[in-house]
């Protein structure tokens, strides 16, 4: 999912110690950042050419290969900025010290589905689409995949880690586990709502996983 | 996944009514879905060109298209022969009467990993691939991906009844609900066994599940 207000990743150094350019570079990063991810999280990395990018973003092919080596480069990139935005919006939901650990769940599963919804359901998981791709993607592509699902994971884990100590999850449960099936499971419902176009499989994911999670309570 | 046996589609009146050609005609209609779910569901719909295809099957482009109008008619063929593979899968395992219906479900996890074990964990499932490349691919994909997994949870939410019956799922779960998220989970294990290329992912997801089976007997 990608709201409207994505931002796109801080500004960097570019690359090859090239001087920097026109005073609009790093908004022209910016615009192409921003249409990489509206596309790839719509349609995936295969099926989207740069050329589909430049147009979007109305930035000449010459300024996307400033800042790109290649669209392998800018398909890292993209991963980078994804990772900052939504680790971003699951510190907005988890860290809500307002709500009980399982509510602040409940409300994270709610901002992801309002923005699915704004755009019509047609915008998935940036990390789960290109998962999906992995066979045909570059090799290095699959750590920075990995490596953004675990940094999810681990503010899922602490999350759970906040239930057990309030007693909304049982000591006998494993956080991590929990937090690791917990992402194995909202990635296949993205992808599920994504086919539908409507929200009934997040809705669904959520109320058993929120089960599971209570019956680790009862045990 | 797709074990080394998965057949190809049975036969079917080649289209557009033009003379059926040489003896093997139907022969190379197999070599050309088996080539088909061997590369989609390894690296999806877009990234694979109907050259590579006719590459692998060793087949003439001209036969192609004397059995496929485009390269989405093929791909609804193979999501057609994907469909009929998987489901005697399923059957094989969930209708196994010497196993109880928890155990059944646990066979098909382990039929499952072996499948994908014999690939490395490359290839995944070809619905789970191609729902995830929905936004890149032609409309009438969509109603074809959705209807496989309905059936495929028809049979879960059978197999669920009679878990019922037996006292394995306590009478106040839904069985279709709790099928759809046996699919929604199920589909995103496969996609994460691939990501990382090892099986974790499934025993994970299914230690999970299980659970939440066991709690409903229960509660």
């Amino acid at each position: 999912m990608l709201p409207k207000d994505a931002p796109s990743q801080p500004s960097e150094k570019p690359r090859r110690g090239r001087p920097r350019g026109a005073p609009d570079a790093s908004l022209a990063r910016q615009n192409l950042i921003r249409a990489g991810l509206e596309h790839l999280t719509e349609k995936g990395y295969s099926s989207v050419g740069v050329d589909e990018i430049l147009e979007v973003a109305k930035v000449p092919k010459g300024s996307f290969y400033h800042h790109f080596r290649n669209k392998a480069d800018f398909g890292l990139a993209l991963i980078a900025a994804y990772d900052i935005y939504f680790a971003g919006l699951l510190d907005r939901a988890f860290l809500d010290g307002s709500l009980s650990p399982l509510a602040r769940l409940r409300l994270f599963a709610t901002i992801a589905e309002e923005g699915m919804a704004r755009h019509g359901f047609r915008r998935g998981c940036l990390v789960g689409n290109l998962g999906q791709e992995m066979g045909a993607l570059p090799d290095g592509f699959r750590a920075a995949l990995v490596g953004v699902l675990e940094s999810w994971q681990n503010r899922t884990a602490r999350l759970f880690r906040e239930a057990q100590a309030c007693g909304e999850l049982s000591a006998g449960q494993d956080p991590d586990a929990l937090a690791e099936a917990f992402w194995i499971g909202w990635e296949g419902a993205i992808l599920r709502a994504k086919l539908e176009l409507r929200p009934d499989p997040l809705r669904n994911f959520i109320k058993m996983f929120v089960r599971l999670f209570e019956a680790g309570t009862a045990g």
